[in-house]
């Protein structure tokens, strides 16, 4: 049970997370839609079907399906919906109230409660989150710094109360079987056999990360043109760590701070929640859009870009090497720090642009990890920054860690100085390959067309339909969708989403796909 | 190398970041003590004296032994201390100057340079940590906020550099050998020798940690009557991340947290670095000064109390029941949560007093790990909390590092699940009771006395004498000492210090003790 569980790993969120933007953006005519293509609700022995009404709007607001500021349908339309009378509408309606799940506005319908709001009624709660707190949220015209929900990832834990056996579409990394090497348990093994492992259990280990651990990631990124010794590197609990590490020494409440727009999620949340100012960046094919960055740089003196430069998520897109001196350009006269984020670092050929390898890494911090490639569950990520800024950065690690585990980056260390890594990269990056040729011919034959050119691991796909409606009709359907808005600071709808080619391979997906595509 | 390296873990931080201390408290004396103890500088073939004096200098301002901000000796002084000529000092002095460690302010000699200014003057950096930024510092009378070095923690690397065979008085874990067990590596086995294997590396794991641990973390709670189900706890790389989750969760920058003083040095730095306002409250043997804290509230409206109930760090005192019920009154009555930072539970009693234990976790957090009895390298620490706030606390955890490592967690399951734990923790137990019993009767032969009544891991010892003095002094001869300025939000210097009894139940620690403190 734990184990078939964990099998729907936190890539999942991306549909969670949009569902709960569609309920913001649209509050009146989602939370209808939210249920219109639930089963028919059929009376039993055991519960009325205002119950089992009831429950299926808790359950819905329990995995944030329904945000806080919902409308529920009206009974008439309620009712219709589901086959039922509006009486047992208007009672599953009660039900929620006497729950606290809603509130009545007069006149206005019912609406889904905040639930932090309606603990505090109760006198439960202390304090609650106030992002905004202290914060000058007025921005210039055309500028404005966009608030993210902060319970983006709070929808997480939906994901792990029920599933499917389908691939999932909207995954963000690979299915586990492609990440099953006979080398891991071997390096586990070899780790805790010899005499070292007294050393890598009882001691808290180097503040900085296995020392042969980082020989071996310098070793790797000097193959990437990189020049960072192993006192540049830096260990983190994953390439999300590292980032985190990042904002926090870089970064204080209120300063403004560059994205690129389609991004990463869970980027756009962890800033949102440190109280720094989003700055959307466009994104294009060659790079961000130096002409915004500029204008941002004079308008509100940013801080820090963060850069997705190689196999850009969710676009797939790569660098170019003179965008890539315009950017540091940019960056030198306008005296910011780049966090280069090279997640899917070990899918893309070595002599890609890196911006860490122009810099010289005098004002880019390097940031990757192996979640993507070889072990999720071993969280091991790292940084590479220059040398006037890695103290402070290992300060931060310091104070919210310690150190890290060096029992697992031992292993991973030995993985990487035996060579398996780099042969376990390269069958991956063959089989994405047809995974990616299979996937594109089916999606193109659902007549989709692809706004980016199809690379690496995700498609960036226009369906021609909203995106946001579509992950709710699939869902229903069994199936998790990561659609555009997911990749918007502001949660901006359209008819694009990102597909990962890993799990997209069979027709029996399009074929629902073309079918419920149909009925918007 | 390495391993050597290694073994002089993390808890050696208390006396570096104590020396900065010095330096900041007393600048006009304090760079030349630094000095006074080193070896004779002897001219050789390859450096010259004022090379070598230099050099020394540079050593102490890179490890942070000498402060920013710290005078340097005046040249007469220094000469006469080192033996040299003035000329030799002045040449040193110029070498410094030239590497911009050091700058001359006119008729008063040379400072520390702040290395970050430094780099700034160079166009080397973008930016800077400026805690202070945004904060009215201002409060009311008598209750002033306290500043904390932020770089406390950067002195922590100055620890590898070099080293001592000799046990460290200012320890603040076990030696490795008391830790040395093996179930550790047998539990290591067989989670990698079964299928579960492959679930635990290719797979990111469930957001709130391995289900199994949280099972028997649960089961650990409810003999210590804490009623926390799994679906309370959350798992987190060390206790550290727990109280850093909790601090991100409930606190923004500028709000006030009240602090257990004496108390944990690293604790202090964490808040400040997360620009809150730290509001010391003296602990005695029952427990935290609730009037100073009653007060604090009615000035400050502080939202958490940190508090370390059993076998607190540094006096080892535990929580009275009348104590704990009153404190539990106060934070009902103000409106604040108390985070129980449970780290040296395995060291206490199952029925000593805990906030938890009575609050039912309705306004506690309870926190715990197990690198003080167990694996401190495996970097395992927990949390649970009220239902109300656990969601909050779980999207901290995700944005900072998604997951923690299931295959370490599942083998600590395994550990308790077996009863291994508890039989070691035991023995563990039965050994400290020894060692402190020897150390006691040393410490008391040696003229110190007891400021607190010997328990647990730590002595809070009178020591007669300024024991940041004696710690400066101590270094030289190769031990580490935790003077009781690092123990205070202020730095306060006095005669108290802490001692780690595992590590002083030698005599020849006492003899050279006994000898420096005759100087002071």
């Amino acid at each position: 049970m734990v184990l078939n569980v964990a099998s729907i790993t936190i890539q999942l969120q991306y549909t969670f997370a949009d569902i709960e933007i569609i309920c913001i953006v649209l509050p009146s005519h989602t939370a209808a839609a939210a249920l219109k293509k639930a089963p028919m609700l059929v009376k039993t022995f055991s519960q009325s079907l205002s119950a089992q009404l009831a429950a299926r709007f808790a359950e819905r607001i329990a995995t944030g399906l329904l945000a806080p500021g919902a409308r529920l349908p009206s009974v008439r339309h309620c009712a219709q919906q589901q086959g039922v009378s509006p009486s047992t509408v208007v009672a599953a309606y009660d039900q929620l109230l006497a729950q606290g799940l809603v509130e009545a506005q007069r006149n206005r319908g019912f609406y889904i409660r905040n639930r932090a709001l309606a603990l505090m009624d109760k006198g439960q709660v202390a304090m609650k989150n106030d992002n905004s707190k202290g914060l000058d949220k007025s921005l210039a015209p055309g500028f404005a710094a966009h608030h993210v929900p902060v319970n983006a990832t709070a929808l997480i834990r939906g994901m792990f109360q029920g599933g499917s056996d389908k691939p999932q579409p909207g995954l963000g990394a690979f299915p586990p079987d492609w990440l099953d090497t006979p080398f891991l348990p071997a390096a586990i093994r070899r780790v805790t056999s010899g005499p070292q492992f007294k050393a890598f259990s009882t001691q808290y280990g180097e503040p900085a990360g296995d020392l042969g651990l980082r020989q071996a990631l310098s070793a790797r990124l000097q193959s990437l043109a990189i020049d960072a010794t192993a006192q540049h590197i830096l260990t983190t609990v994953g390439a999300t760590h590292a980032l985190d590490i990042v904002s926090r020494t870089l970064l204080r409440a209120g300063d403004c701070v560059m994205v690129e727009e389609p991004g990463w999620a869970i980027e756009f949340a962890r800033l949102d929640a440190l109280g720094m100012r989003i700055l959307p960046v466009p994104r294009g094919p060659d790079g961000p859009d130096l002409a915004v960055m500029a204008r941002y740089c004079e308008l509100h003196q940013p801080k820090l870009f963060v850069s997705v430069s190689v196999l850009h998520n969710p676009t797939g897109y790569c660098l170019s090497p003179g965008s890539a001196h315009r950017l540091l350009q940019l960056a030198n006269t306008h005296n910011f720090v780049i966090v280069e984020d090279d997640t899917y670092s070990h899918l893309a050929p070595e002599h890609a642009t890196r911006l860490s390898a122009l810099d010289g890494l005098q004002r880019t911090i390097y940031v990757s990890g192996f979640s993507k490639i070889l072990a999720p569950g071993w969280r091991i990520g790292f940084l590479a920054a220059p040398p006037h800024l890695y103290e402070q950065l290992l300060d931060t690690k310091l104070l919210a860690t310690l150190t890290t585990p060096a029992l697992l980056e031992k292993a991973l260390a030995w993985c990487m100085e035996q060579g398996q890594l780099r042969r376990h990269a390269q069958q991956v990056r063959t089989r994405l390959d047809q995974a990616r040729s299979r996937s594109v011919k089916l999606a193109l034959a659902a007549g989709c067309s692809f706004a980016a050119p199809p690379a690496g691991l995700f498609g960036w796909v226009d369906t021609g339909v909203d995106t946001d409606a579509l992950a709710q009709r699939m869902l229903d359907m069994g199936y998790l969708l990561a659609p555009g808005s997911l990749f918007h600071a502001n949660r901006k709808p359209g008819t694009l989403m990102r597909i990962n080619f890993c799990t997209t391979q069979e027709a029996a997906f399009w074929q629902v796909f073309e079918t419920i595509r149909a009925t918007l």
